[in-house]
Order: C-alpha cells, then sequence, then structure tokens
C-alpha cells in the first residue's frame, strides 16, 4: 500500500512516528526518546547544509528515510512540539473543540528539508481555573471518531499520565476536561521527599499495596484530603505496617484513589446524578492498568481501552485539513 | 543568675541551644546549622580523645564551653536526635501524652565528655493511619504549662513546618494529631515539578497572590482538591492571570488553604459542632503568619501565637524527669 501521511506524536520526553496508508492504516512506526526536552545536539548534514537544530536533528532522524523516498508525503505533528518550548507555537483552540476547527487551524512551518510540518494546536479551556492540554486533544478526537454519533454525553474520556485529563465530550466535540497532576506528584514525592526515602522502587507492581492505597483514599480516614494523608505512607513504614517494597506502590494507589474520588464527586455534582458515566481510558497500558483497577474500586462500573488513539486522530486530523491529496 | 540546665532543640537541619536558670529563663542561646542530617565531619579533640563522630562534634559545638564551666549542669534534648536516624532512637510515647509520663520515658546516653544526654522520645498515635511527631510534642507541652487547666477543649495547637502538625489537647495532654505534608510539598514542586519552572522566587511576600489561592482552594472550584487545583498554578500563568512572581505565592496560599479547608471539615465533624476550636500556633514567625492569615479566610475566629514553647516545654520535661537538681 501507498503512504500518504506521516504523523508525528511528539511530546516532552518522546517522538513517536507513524508512516500511514489510506484509511489511516500503519504502514510502518518508530519510537524515539527525542522529545522536545531532550532534542539530539550532534550537528550533521542535512539536505545539503550542516544543521545545529535539535528539532530539524530529532524530525529528521523520525522520518527522513520516508521523505527522501516520497519527498511529497504531507507531514503533521501533535503534543508539546507546539507548546511555546517547542519548534513552532500552535496558539490553542478554545473549546468546544472539534475536527474541524482543529483541523482547520494547524500551524505549518517550512523545515530545513523543504517539507511542510503541519502542527495541531492545543486546547483550551477558559473557565475560572483554566485548562490547556497538547497531544491528548488529537487523541480524543481520535476516540470520538470511531464511536457512533449519539455516543458522548454519558461518557468520560480518561488519559492517565503526569498530568491526568478527564474529559466531557458531546457530538463530537471536546467540552470540558479537568487536569490532575498526580502522575507528576507520585514522581517528584517518591525522587525528593522523605517518603522516597524509605522507598524500595525495584519490585514488580504489587496490587495488594495499591488496593489498600486506593481504598485508604476512599476511606473516612481518606476525607482529610490527600495533604495529610500522604505522611500515612511513612507511618505506617515506621510501625511496621507497610514494608519498603510495598510503600511505593501504596502511594501509587493512594494519590490515584484520591484523583478518582474528587472526579467521581465532581461527575455526579455535574451531572446531577448518582450514577458515574463510562469510561474510556487512553494511555500507557502498564498505567491505564492501574487507573482501570481503581476505578473499579471507585464504582466506575464500564471502563474500555482505547486503541491506536494518537494515529486515528492525526489522521482525522489531517483529512480535514485537506492535506490528504 | 545560676544556670540549672542545658536544654538542646535538635532537628534535621538546626541545633539550638539555651541554658536555663531557675523557672526556665533563659541565660543565653545558640542556634547552629548543625542539624542530624549536616552534622560536621572535621576531627578534633575532645575530651582528650581525637573525635569523628558528628553527633559528639556537634554537642561539643553547641554546648562544649557552658559544661566545661559548670560540668555538672544536666543536658536534655527534643527533636529529630531521638530518631532511628538520630544520636539516639528514642521510643515513641503513646497518646495520650503529658509532661509526667514523656518526663519519665527520656532516652539517657552518655556523650564522649562524660555528661549525660537525656532525649526526649516523641508521640506516636496508633490510629488506622499512624501519626508520629518528634520535637512538637515538647513545644506543645511548653505551651500546655501556661495554660489554665480548663483549657484545652475547645482549642487546637497548630504547628506550621515541613509536616504540619495540628494537636488536640484535653487536661494536659496530647490527645490526637495531624499531619499534614503541606511544607515539604510545596517544597519539592517548586523546586521538581514544571510549576517551578515558571515560578521567580526572589520577590517579596505577595499577600494578594497568596489570598488568591487560599480563596481558590476555598471555593467550589476548589472541591475537586489540591491534585487538581495545582495545576491552576500553571495554567493561569499560560493565560497571563499570574504573573511568574505571583505563582510562588499563589501556590503557597492554595496549599495552605486546602490544609486548612480539610482541617475545618473534620474540625467540625469531630467535635460534632459549626464552631471551629481557637487555635494557638508556635513556629516560624513568617509562616505563622502566612497560616494566621489563612486561617482567619477559613473562619477560625481566635488564633494566637506562642512563644518560647520548645525552651518551657524541655524545662518542665527536665523537670518531671527529676533533673533539676
Amino acid at each position: 500500500m501507498q503512504a500518504q501521511l506521516i504523523a508525528l506524536d511528539w511530546g516532552t520526553t518522546s517522538l513517536r512516528a507513524y508512516k500511514l496508508a489510506a484509511g489511516g492504516q500503519v504502514l510502518e512506526q518508530r519510537s524515539l526518546s527525542s522529545g522536545i526536552m531532550q532534542l539530539p545536539s550532534v550537528p550533521r548534514m542535512i539536505a545539503g547544509q550542516l544543521c545545529t537544530d535539535g528539532f530539524e536533528l530529532a524530525f529528521d532522524d523520525a522520518c527522513g528515510d520516508w521523505l527522501d523516498a516520497q519527498p511529497e508525503l504531507p507531514v503533521i505533528a501533535c503534543g508539546m512540539v507546539g507548546s511555546a518550548q517547542g519548534w513552532r507555537e500552535a496558539t490553542y483552540c478554545d473549546t468546544p473543540a472539534n475536527v474541524a476547527n482543529l483541523g482547520t487551524s494547524l500551524k505549518t512551518l517550512h523545515s530545513l528539508r523543504g517539507v511542510d510540518v503541519h502542527i495541531v494546536p492545543g486546547v483550551i479551556q477558559r473557565s475560572r481555573l483554566p485548562n490547556v492540554m497538547r497531544g491528548e486533544e488529537t487523541q480524543v478526537l481520535g476516540v470520538l471518531q470511531s464511536l457512533s454519533a449519539g455516543a458522548g454525553h454519558n461518557l468520560l474520556i480518561g488519559l492517565p499520565g503526569s498530568h491526568s485529563k478527564w474529559v466531557e465530550v458531546a457530538d463530537g466535540c471536546i467540552v470540558h476536561f479537568d487536569t490532575f497532576m498526580t502522575g507528576e506528584l507520585f514522581a517528584v514525592l517518591s525522587e525528593h521527599s522523605i517518603l522516597g526515602r524509605t522507598q524500595e522502587r525495584s519490585a514488580p507492581f504489587d496490587g495488594e499495596a495499591f488496593d489498600r492505597g486506593v481504598q485508604v483514599a476512599l476511606s473516612t480516614d481518606g476525607e482529610i484530603g490527600p495533604l495529610s494523608t500522604l505522611f500515612s505512607a511513612r507511618s505506617l513504614g515506621l510501625t511496621g505496617e507497610l514494608s519498603s517494597t510495598e510503600q511505593v506502590d501504596y502511594l501509587s494507589g493512594l494519590l490515584i484513589g484520591h484523583e478518582l474520588a474528587a472526579l467521581a464527586n465532581v461527575q455526579r455534582r455535574r451531572r446531577d446524578s448518582a450514577q458515574l458515566p463510562s469510561i474510556i481510558l487512553i494511555g500507557n497500558s502498564q498505567l491505564c492498568a492501574r487507573y482501570s483497577r481503581a476505578l473499579d474500586t471507585c464504582g466506575f462500573a464500564q471502563v474500555s481501552l482505547a486503541e491506536h488513539a494518537t494515529e486515528r486522530g492525526l489522521w482525522h486530523l489531517a483529512e480535514a485539513a485537506g492535506l490528504l491529496g
């Protein structure tokens, strides 16, 4: 099959490249560590010029050979590559956002090798406490394309990560979303706080310790909130009730449990209903497995996982932008 | 006046030494940076022996000359010096804890110069999520000694810090306490998370930004909890609503606001009353000023500051231990 699009998912710490054929079918894919915060720095020749620009070097690493073979292939990219610290800033689009308005708002840059790169803007929600996303909007739109038209009103799309996003959708649009800094908080606490000092982090996933953390967050003891319950990851260690290998996953469960307890409250209040929405999770499979486990404990009865969300989203955005021949 | 006691407040990052006369009157005091995590390491002669032990070196720096002049002075110490990482571990006493049972549970070690050092144990509360303190118990007991016998039932003693403690007291006893890791969380987020990257930290205290953070925590937007509202310290920056100099104190207010909102809820529930207790704060004056400001916003109507809590507590504990001639 003939390639029709190069699609890049270019985040802070990684760069994924897809060569796509008709219908968004993946012909080839690659994963590089050249996120925008860890770009290559060794100069080399690109298109006959000595190049020192990290973005150009990473772009060439990711798909230079594909473009050598088919110089006319259109290129689309989403993620932090469009941030102020990225290759070119693509100003956020406001909510509600869908394939049509994002697809017609791509930011185009002309690369050293003469190829245009079309960057998907992120989405901003101008609420009292504003919210922003970059990259997740593409994944959500990728999932929405595969749902039936009526789906969405009782649906919540979750993207666990350093900054988890929970996205409310309606009629193919991203209408509202919340951010939780759970993943980054877990990382900085484990690496830089007193909680990390007694953690032993090499052990395999300890589901029992994780579940215990989730249960504490949901219990009456958890009502005091994460700023306080966090300390139990240390104090249960001091009393011998939590071993050093258990502390990591206990802390993970505790934080995810607090996130989901707060999410459930907010969803019930916003929907004015005791019933919780169905969940579709997008992301790293190990992290999604943790969230599935905790969502179940929190009373979210319907949870499913979406796959290929990014490449599908990029394909549909390229289509909406008129990039596909 | 004749000195009767050397009292040491020996924590993780600092060591304070007091020479006390009758009634706990302070004759002289010193502040050293030789906390148990930053002990001196240059060997020197102490009591005719070459000494390499950091605790002995710091102890000698703090009060060696006082002991040279009065070798019979008793020495008492509280704080992390009695932890597993300290000079000698002093096993926690259970709640309820008062001057009498802590004073008769001191851990004694014989120092290189032949002087006994009596270490105050910390306090442990064996609740489902256990809580521990080391050093704060001495401060609380110092405050309780100066209160009338009946005081306490409508009182909450607050010790803001890396790990804030909120202590319920009755009849001269520490009966219950909660810990919030607010201070440490603020530090690790500012130093190691994405929130710190856009902060400008050299500016003087910005009361307006701080109050805004507190207000957000108390608002309906704040009900989603700190794991989510944290992100507003970044997103309000992205939308130009919070400058880089304002972000630090906004984050401080946000975290302290969430701590106090949770504390108020828990206190109302435990006391089964809408009325909030009176507060006595112990600690660093700048941090206490922030907490006073936020407590007022949170509806705690009566807030006062305690002074000399540590040296008074150490004096009374030494008295209860029979160390004072």
